[in-house]
């Protein structure tokens, strides 16, 4: 089945379907919460969506659609979400405010929040006389002159590689090469350095915004004179060949000599190639692509610039630097234009990395009163607490459970990956979905959680995590193991497409209760460090947050409890964040000051963080007061 | 015979001798001024000496020193200049300040001005302690706050390199990896960069200034810690096998595609190759050099940063920058610390080159109240006048007849070279000196000025240059030539060591005259700008400064007219600049100031300037009155 890209905007997630599927389904998929209120029946009108780009890959416009839309929005590219299939290629879709659902709001506001589009590079068209016997100043202070007179900019520097070819560049496109006024394009980046003279009239300035995944990257081109998304690529991280998690890698560069330069490459030469591939696509010249800016966690960031990550992986796992880094695109690899750069955000602290300064800047926790809980799930949990007036943050180690790993059928969010799970508490039947509907093959990580939710919401697995295995004589799906405890099939090898049934083990529970226990720890550290007793809301960002049940999260003791109305999923938040500080040198400033504002806090050896984390294995927790509302369903059982 | 270099500090002057050469007359024959009354008998014991390094090279101690050096002094290696002679090998030597000659004290003063030892490199040792669980400050931070609490200094940035093995380079040398103490040396640059960072207690701090001549280059390794000259090397240009002026490199340049790629690798290349000479020599590493400055004319300027010359060719003459220039090392492909920097001083415009900013910053013309006039005289004469009120600078275009090209017999100040001539006002007999006392083979530079001077004085040559073709019935030197209106016989056949008498032929005259002219009149331009009627002082830095006879300099009207005593031949005083500027900042502020100071002075399409060039064709010029010494000496005779 052939495979398509679908973006969403304003919140710049993205994901590649299968042929068919609606954009309804596709934005439920990733999160994105579009009102509906017929459930994609096509009656009630309200998932009007505008098609960006790519109108032409979806199925034809239906007659509920010519009904319920107005002439002037079928103009605009509107179209009903649950009336559009993608068909035969990409498709860009922009969900307008009124479509929004309310648990939408954080994302909404991540791209709506008000910033200045001041970009650090700018493009500037002038004209000034040329040289003559009578006014001899040379090429770049004559430049120099008329943006300091006429623009009132102080240009202080000019690019070794623009003054090379300056007096070329300035005279090329003259009739007779003295005695005329030049008329030129000169690119400033931060207003004190010229980056690029052009004579042709070009005044088109792009930028790239990159957020470099543990496994997967996804890169943005942006206009930046007005800060559209002009296009966008998804792909993986290559470096997954020298090993799956960090820690894998981290070590790849101990052991071997070329380790780390085997990791810089392959991430640098994948993000080239990916400019190389847009700059095609769109039909642009990569010399007008000014700057990159960068996020990832702290790995990536070692990884990218060379830097020698080793004790990044050895206690106390401090990095080499925090602060914001900003080079020359050349010295940095990277091909856009070699006199332009590359900046990469500020790190916080040891394993909470630039992904999480960008998360803080587009989600503007800093800037509320309320006291939000942020956290980006992974293999570490970067857990931020806090709000205008004190913000913690810490990197809790999960572990790589809640992706699948060390899960029996573990798997990623694939095809037949198992992703949701109910049981029914009167019979302990399963009712699960498989990722496109294939035959399941596995269980990714929201299914996961599913299944623990409901095993321990039903009785077959205690608040300590133990299998009742009394049950097993009522249910053949519950099976007592001498060595293992229990194990619960989730599928019958008859409906799978592997040769076996799909299983949730006695280890497997073990080891998410760890990773859990793990998250609400490393958030109750921080609660308990800032002496704050509830929690206004929780913000979940990064692909993982996007697919989970909140209610099993909470049911589980995932996340400390918050009302669900208040946990919001805001996709990938740290790829707007970099494209904010692309876009505006004020977010940047902001991103600049998180080191200072935001303390880290180190979990590692600390008796409290411990304490709590045995507390946390429990489901929920160790004192189900903790979790009112999971008590509450609890007892109604 | 085997050749040696001499240096004479603290003058920086030097030079490659034969074999055998007393020490007084290769001072002699580079312009030094060292005292001696007996004239090199080894009697009056004036013409003390101090041997630097190399004194193992020289001759052994005579008696004549034994008696007339204390033995304090002959501890101290003190020698007399005429006892000592070159050997076996390079001889580096101070003159100590009570053996100048009057005329030095300009050089003297370039030297001895006070400046505070102030170079941007700068190297730290600290001690601070590693990260534990209770600091996890990262490295970078670590150090840069370390910097601000102890030593107050502000650190902004970290060199990539540097960055990049910052982990390793802190902890290479502890006994555990942690949690003990760094004992590291930062080495800073303007005290704002970290460009090394070195755990091995090495505090060796050095810089190279280099003076890239069209024809030599000389290369100096400074100590940044206490200023002093440790060694040096001196060069040919390589870009010579391109063009040996210019203009020719220029055009090289402008009708060869790789023309401006040759001409900046071969000078780079000779440049490294001199450094890594140097490093050997010395014992050094690369890594500790950290700081590269440079000065030459403007096209040495552009071929070196390979910045486009083809408008520097062509009129109005414009560079493509004049500011100074601080770039990476790396990114100039010089190899000292990659991480460390090459600056270029500031070009005042046109073809006022760097070089012309150094002699600036090194004479301290502009914190004078005396007029001065500073010639640098070469193809293109770079001409200075003014105090600390008011100055000007020009450039004269006098061709290349002083350095002997376009001249019948003329040729560079090699070995048998005619480089001081006398003619016998009675009988119009020719005495004259060769370059090491060879059998003549040419005429130099300063011969000949030498000769036009005498044949002027002696009216073999009337004021307007023509030849007194009436003398030849006297003299069977002197012949007329139908088509050529005379010659002069400087040598017979039988003495020289070609197969031809050498002459000087009324084509010569009128080229010397047309060269003479040029420089006078470029002076007298910028005295009629300034308004001046006199010059206070005249300064002539560069080779060819050093060598000519100051009279006969005024007897052609080469310079205006001056008191003898008032003329001042600093040697190479834009390799003092470069070194002064590579040892202080202040320095640099000086020299950056310098294009806004003094203002250029184009003569191309002046009609004041063809007056004056003109009036400047006779000899010494048209009104004798502007020359009451020279009118004195023709008037007596």
């Amino acid at each position: 089945m052939a495979k398509y890209w679908v973006v969403f905007l304003p919140f710049g997630v993205d994901k590649v379907f299968g042929e068919g599927i609606n954009l309804l389904d596709a934005a439920k998929d990733l999160g994105v919460g579009i009102k509906s209120i017929c459930g994609g029946k096509r009656s009630c009108g309200k998932c009007k969506v505008i098609i960006e780009e790519g109108k032409e890959n979806l199925s034809p416009i239906t007659e509920p659609e010519k009904r319920l839309l107005s002439s002037n929005e079928l103009n605009r590219n509107y179209r009903l979400a649950c009336a559009s299939e993608i068909r035969r290629g990409n498709v860009s879709v922009m969900v307008p405010k009124e479509s929004f659902v309310e648990e939408q709001l954080i994302l909404k506001e991540a791209k709506a929040i008000v910033f200045k589009k001041n970009p650090a590079v700018a493009k500037f068209n002038i004209e000034l006389p040329g040289p003559t016997l009578e006014d001899l100043t040379p090429d770049f202070e004559r430049i120099k002159r008329f943006l300091k007179e006429k623009i009132g900019v102080n240009v202080k520097h000019v690019d070794l590689l623009v003054q090379r070819n300056l007096p070329e560049m300035v005279r090329e496109n003259l009739p007779m090469r003295r005695k005329v006024n030049w008329n030129l394009n000169v690119t400033l980046y931060d207003e004190e350095e010229i980056i690029d003279v052009e004579s042709d009239g070009d005044e088109r300035v792009y930028g790239i915004a990159v957020d470099v995944g543990t496994t997967t990257m996804a890169v943005y081109l942006l206009n930046l004179l007005n800060g559209d998304v002009v296009t966008f690529d998804s792909l993986l991280n290559p470096q997954i060949k020298h090993g799956e998690d960090l820690m894998s890698r981290v070590i790849y560069c101990i052991e071997n000599e070329h380790g780390l330069d085997d990791l810089q490459k392959s991430v640098i030469d994948a993000i080239n190639e990916s400019i190389e591939k847009i700059c095609r696509e769109v039909g642009i010249s990569k010399r007008h692509i000014y700057e990159m800016v960068a996020v990832g966690n702290s790995g990536m960031h070692h990884f990218f610039l060379g830097i020698k990550p080793d004790y990044l992986g050895k206690a106390p796992y401090v990095p080499a630097r925090r602060g914001s880094y900003l080079i020359k695109a050349r010295e940095a690899g990277i091909n856009i234009n070699p006199s332009g750069y590359v900046y990469w955000l500020p790190l916080n602290a040891g394993w909470v990395g630039a992904d999480n300064s960008a998360v803080i800047i587009s989600t503007e926790v800093l800037k509320e009163e309320e006291m939000t809980l942020a956290i980006d799930i992974g293999t570490n949990g970067e857990i931020f607490f806090g709000n205008s007036q004190k913000a913690m943050v810490c990197s809790a180690a999960a572990g790589p459970a809640l992706e699948g790993a060390q899960i029996k059928f573990g798997m990623r969010a694939a095809e037949g990956a198992i992703d949701q799970v109910k049981i029914d508490e009167g019979n302990y039947e399963c009712y699960y979905k498989t990722i496109k509907d294939e035959p399941a093959v596995g269980i990714c990580g929201s299914g996961i959680v599913d299944a623990a939710a409901e095993m321990f919401r039903t009785g077959i697995v205690d608040k300590s995590g133990r299998f009742n295995t009394s049950l097993e004589e009522k249910m053949e799906r519950i099976r007592r193991k001498i060595d293992f405890g229990g194990e619960y099939v989730l599928a019958w090898r008859e409906e799978t497409g592997i040769d076996s049934d799909i299983l949730i083990t006695q280890d497997d529970i073990r080891e998410i209760q760890k990773a859990k226990a793990a998250i609400q720890a490393g958030a109750r550290f921080l609660m308990g460090k800032m002496g704050a007793e509830k929690i206004d809301r929780i913000i979940l960002a990064g692909a993982f947050g996007s697919y989970i049940d909140k209610v099993s999260a909470l049911m589980i003791g995932l996340l400390p409890e918050c009302p669900v109305e208040k946990i919001y999923m805001v996709g990938n938040a740290a790829g707007v964040g970099a494209q904010l500080a692309l876009m505006s040198r004020e977010k940047r400033a902001e991103a600049e000051k998180i080191p200072d504002l935001v303390e880290y806090m180190e979990l590692a050896g600390s008796k409290e963080f411990n304490k709590e984390f045995f507390d946390a294995l429990h489901f929920p927790h160790k004192n189900p007061d903790k979790y009112p509302i999971v008590k509450k369903i609890m007892e109604k059982r």
